[in-house]
């Protein structure tokens, strides 16, 4: 599995993902899966993929290629528009699908494939997609701040409760290792190390791209202050007096 | 769905269950799914179930009239042991599969059923099971001191952070009622009432058992400061500095 999360925020985006992949327990390996479009000070796109890493694959080297869809050939250096480029993504799934789809059915391997795709192209809006498998998609509004990918259930209480659309993007940045840390804690299938971006609104390019590895110390200071922090927050609440 | 959790600590047993059921989100109802077999002073069971609900319910109900074992009619007021009283279940279990698994699997139903069975006979160890669909279970330890059912992720960061078997059961409850309130407000498919039980070791019968309303002043003391106590960790923690 995987764990995607992206933030949609008053002042950027924040996106954070894991990059463990397995095939059974016995094959897991390390793979990126965050691929960032930029040129600076003109766009900034940033794709995050979870789902079957032969389909996910599949898609980010079509979007590389290029796709001709019959008056020329479109990638997301080219695209005109963040939506155009979400729709370009969801073309890429759609070919993949065709070209694919059938055979892994056969095989009963599900045609699996998540993306979170957010950037901004100078003068027009900062937005975040999520593309599902078949192609369509979905975006991140200031009502609903957050968009996640994979094993998306055991990080997202924090993001329900401490969110929103006006946090600081560095707060940000602590929200989302806490919500990986506690999918990493719970759940083998996603792994250090961790590819964090940062976006600040209409600067058109990354503010920060930067691999987190195990021994990170900002990371193991979250970690660490984090567990204590839970700890001390539940045996600081008072036992129900009905129960002597 | 459902959500439910069973603590095994060295001082006692703290089993929790929601009571929302769902076909669909048009259809959504209260049941109980926790079921206490009691003979205080000689046996405390309790047994907690998720999944279809006619196949619980139908669980359950064989549980009550008694399985004919060839020698005997069992029910869980009979059994010698907790370890009997797991095996029974497991056997309504494959009983309801028989009876109702093919016609479930030609109609393109899952038989979904699974259960927590908690407890303890005089003179003899306490125990806690997870029965899964197949009739066969496994054990919660002192190395593995939680089991959980249903929507398990939103509510396991915190268990596997801060529980421990020689947690007190008083704090226990804290644990699972935070465990809960996280499932809670992530998925809309388990609800409130929930219903709380607590047993002391060697004691043979319920030190609680209570139900729990949406305006319950303890539950909302916890729900209340525990959200507080998020955000005001969360913002403790510095910015990194790498991040201007």
């Amino acid at each position: 599995m995987t764990y995607c999360v992206g933030l949609f925020l008053k002042d950027g985006l924040v996106m954070l993902s894991d990059t463990r992949t397995n095939a059974g327990v016995d094959n897991i390996a390390t793979f990126s899966k965050t691929h960032v479009y930029e040129i600076p000070g003109e766009r900034f796109m940033a794709l995050m993929t979870s789902g079957n890493l032969g389909v996910s694959q599949a898609v980010v080297n079509m979007l590389h290629e290029g796709i001709n869809t019959g008056e020329r050939v479109e990638n997301l250096y080219s695209v005109p528009s963040m939506f155009r480029a979400a729709q370009l993504v969801g073309e890429a799934v759609r070919r993949v699908f065709n070209t694919d789809g059938r055979t892994l059915e056969a095989q009963n391997v599900k045609f699996e494939v998540s993306l979170l795709l957010g950037g901004q192209i100078k003068g027009r809006s900062m937005r975040l997609f999520q593309i599902y498998a078949a192609g369509n998609f979905i975006e991140a509004t200031p009502d609903t701040p957050f968009l996640q990918i994979g094993e998306t259930k055991y990080g997202k209480p924090i993001l329900d409760r401490a969110l929103s659309y006006n946090t600081d993007p560095r707060d940000g940045v602590k929200l989302v290792l806490v919500s990986m840390d506690s999918t990493l804690r719970s759940n083998l299938t996603v792994g250090m190390p961790i590819d964090l971006l940062v976006y600040r609104r209409d600067e058109a390019q990354a503010a920060l791209k930067r691999r987190i590895n195990e021994d990170d110390p900002y990371f193991r200071m979250i970690r660490d202050t984090w567990s204590k922090a839970l700890r001390d927050a539940y045996l600081a609440i008072p036992r129900p007096e009905w129960l002597a």
